[in-house]
């Protein structure tokens, strides 16, 4: 293997594959960039065990003199290309496993890794992939992934729901204190399919998806996702098992709603959730619908103090009076997804979860459960 | 006590004096921030077991209806105010301990920790005081305290030296692998004085520090220093016991002598240094004088690999040929703190320390030990 390719397109192309980049593993060849030299590309990967990304570099930044597949330390390869002076980056695999790297006035020679040793990575493309426009995919991930449990006791939890049938495909995220859903038209029919996506592997996938208007491609397999995003693959295992029944938790009537201005509320239950012991982790905050059409937000914590705060809602309020208590940071995690500028807080009883949609955000709801407090 | 108080000046304040608020501490009472309400002024005091620091607050952003003092929960309250709507906060001592907050539509009331708890501190001011300007005193610590031990098993060199004679000011640090030293001339004499300062009380003062051409007053007591940074007081305990003598460690005659373009000279250092398997923290780079006036920079990591970097020097190299070797972390802390983009490096001997000197730091040396290799 032997070429030569502008530093600047190099190292951005590793930095999208650093995302799958293990460096704590038990197979160190994970530790590893895969380089494989073609004719015309330099295709660059990286695994741990749940996600793998491919990018593929082809275009005037690289010149090639001759092919190969090499397998480098990761960490360090990316440290050099990145504190490397001058344009343009020479490597040229030398006997006995090493690669040597020249720029500007440096030469430096690494020891390569075993590459008998990587993992035979399938980033295998379906007939029939889904078509989604990458920012659709972005605020998809971002207004459900965050509400997925971070505990492994129920791993099914840790992933997002997604269904599609037909035109229509809903996400779906829960910890089983709250739920995040979103529903959009495709502007194609596919046929029905149910999988679960880690969450994690979700997060990172937001991280390289590009800001364009173009369409992803999603690969759907047995038990694998491969997203498609121009010269990135991206894939991610599924996880197994039989996803929870959420229709039914969602509540299909609200004699009580109210609509907010979203930066107010956010700004009330944030001082209301500051005295907590626990740095804020779960504090408990009480919502008060009170006669007079105001709200009131509060909390109390007998060791540090208490919060009262008073809310004009946007609108007169429809229903009676109510009295519910919530953790503050759900409703804020909630709160921040949302990209309308004021949100309807729809509730049921002080006793069953109550939900919040947004006129600007179709599709969309954010359910929280209340806490019982004396 | 009861005062009406521009929120956002309040806050900056709080959060000067939030850099001595202990957060684990045995002593609870120091987790509080002092609130002391005169007849024109608030004064706001914070300590932890090394600094205390006291801010004033006297203009037209405070109301004083009601002198007093409490003891406020130090994290809540900072976290309260930043988090609060409106200009005005106004600040009520109630019944029972409490302290109650009111901002716009928020009405907090927090719970005071016992005043008399607090430590007696004892912000005194000399009759003499040094004066220097506030920049000067910046850079000072800015190029010395980098280079004070971080081990406490000689405590003596966790702290800057300070020594004063006439006109004459030293401030010394070292960690007995490295040393830096800055001199420079005051604009009045003074009496002999030989302290030795904290290395970390002296970074949290430069935080602090308003970057004025305004003389700081700095107050030095049996076991305490004290600057005075207009309404700032920021006290720091000193430390005990007798400073090493450097003078001798700094050779006086170097017969090899290359001036660097410090940025090339960083540069190289930083990629020689990325190769070590221990993170970087000690990876130890080799200097090598070559007869053809150019420097080589190297490193070899048997395990990962190995950097060859070459440097033009500025000028002519004077003196013979020269091989040495030393750790990568401490020549790229020594040169970061240089104004001059051109820097000197002077060599005694391959097992002599060498300096550093820049042409625009008048009065500062950087002084590394080698390593021997082998």
């Amino acid at each position: 293997m032997r070429i030569q390719v502008n530093k600047d397109r190099l190292l951005y192309h590793l930095l999208i594959a650093q995302k799958a980049l293990s460096t704590k593993t038990p197979n160190p060849a994970l530790q590893g960039i895969r380089l494989d030299v073609g004719d015309n590309e330099l295709v660059i990967t990286t695994s741990n065990s749940d996600i793998s990304i491919r990018v593929t570099l082809e275009d005037d930044a690289l010149e090639i003199e001759k092919t190969g597949s090499i397998l480098v330390p990761g960490k360090y390869f990316i440290d050099i290309v990145r504190k490397l002076d001058g344009q343009v980056v020479s490597m040229t695999e030398g006997e006995d496993n090493l690669l040597r790297i020249e720029a500007d006035r440096s030469d430096i020679t690494l020891n390569l890794l075993d590459l008998e040793d990587y993992p035979n990575l399938q980033f295998k493309e379906t007939d029939s992939p889904l078509e989604i426009n990458a920012r659709t995919l972005k605020s998809i991930i971002r207004q459900t992934a965050f509400a997925t449990s971070s505990l492994e006791n129920r791993p099914i939890l840790t992933g997002v729901n997604v269904a599609i049938d037909g035109e229509d495909l809903k996400a779906i995220a829960t910890d089983s204190y709250r739920l995040s859903q979103k529903r959009i038209s495709l502007p194609e029919s596919y046929d029905p399919t149910d999988v679960i996506i880690p969450g994690r592997s979700l997060e990172e996938l937001i991280k390289i998806l590009e800001s364009n208007q173009e369409s992803v491609e999603v690969h759907i397999d047995q038990n694998r996702v491969l997203f498609k995003d121009n010269n990135v693959l991206f894939l991610s295992r599924l996880l197994e098992g039989n996803y929870p029944e959420t229709d039914k938790l969602i509540p299909q009537e609200f004699p009580i709603q109210i609509k907010f201005n979203k930066e107010q509320l956010m700004t009330a239950v944030e001082r209301a959730g500051l005295l907590s012991s626990r740095d804020g982790q779960n504090s408990i905050v009480k919502l008060d619908v009170r006669q007079d059409n105001v709200v009131e937000i509060s909390s109390n914590s007998p060791e540090i103090g208490r919060v009262r705060e008073e809310i004009h809602p946007v609108d007169e309020i429809v229903g009676s009076p109510l009295k519910i208590a919530f953790s503050s940071k759900y409703l804020l995690e909630a709160l921040r997804v949302f990209n309308s500028s004021e949100v309807t807080v729809k509730f049921t009883g002080e006793i069953r979860p109550f939900i919040i949609t947004g006129e600007f955000d179709e599709g969309m709801l954010q359910l929280i459960l209340p806490v019982k407090t004396d």
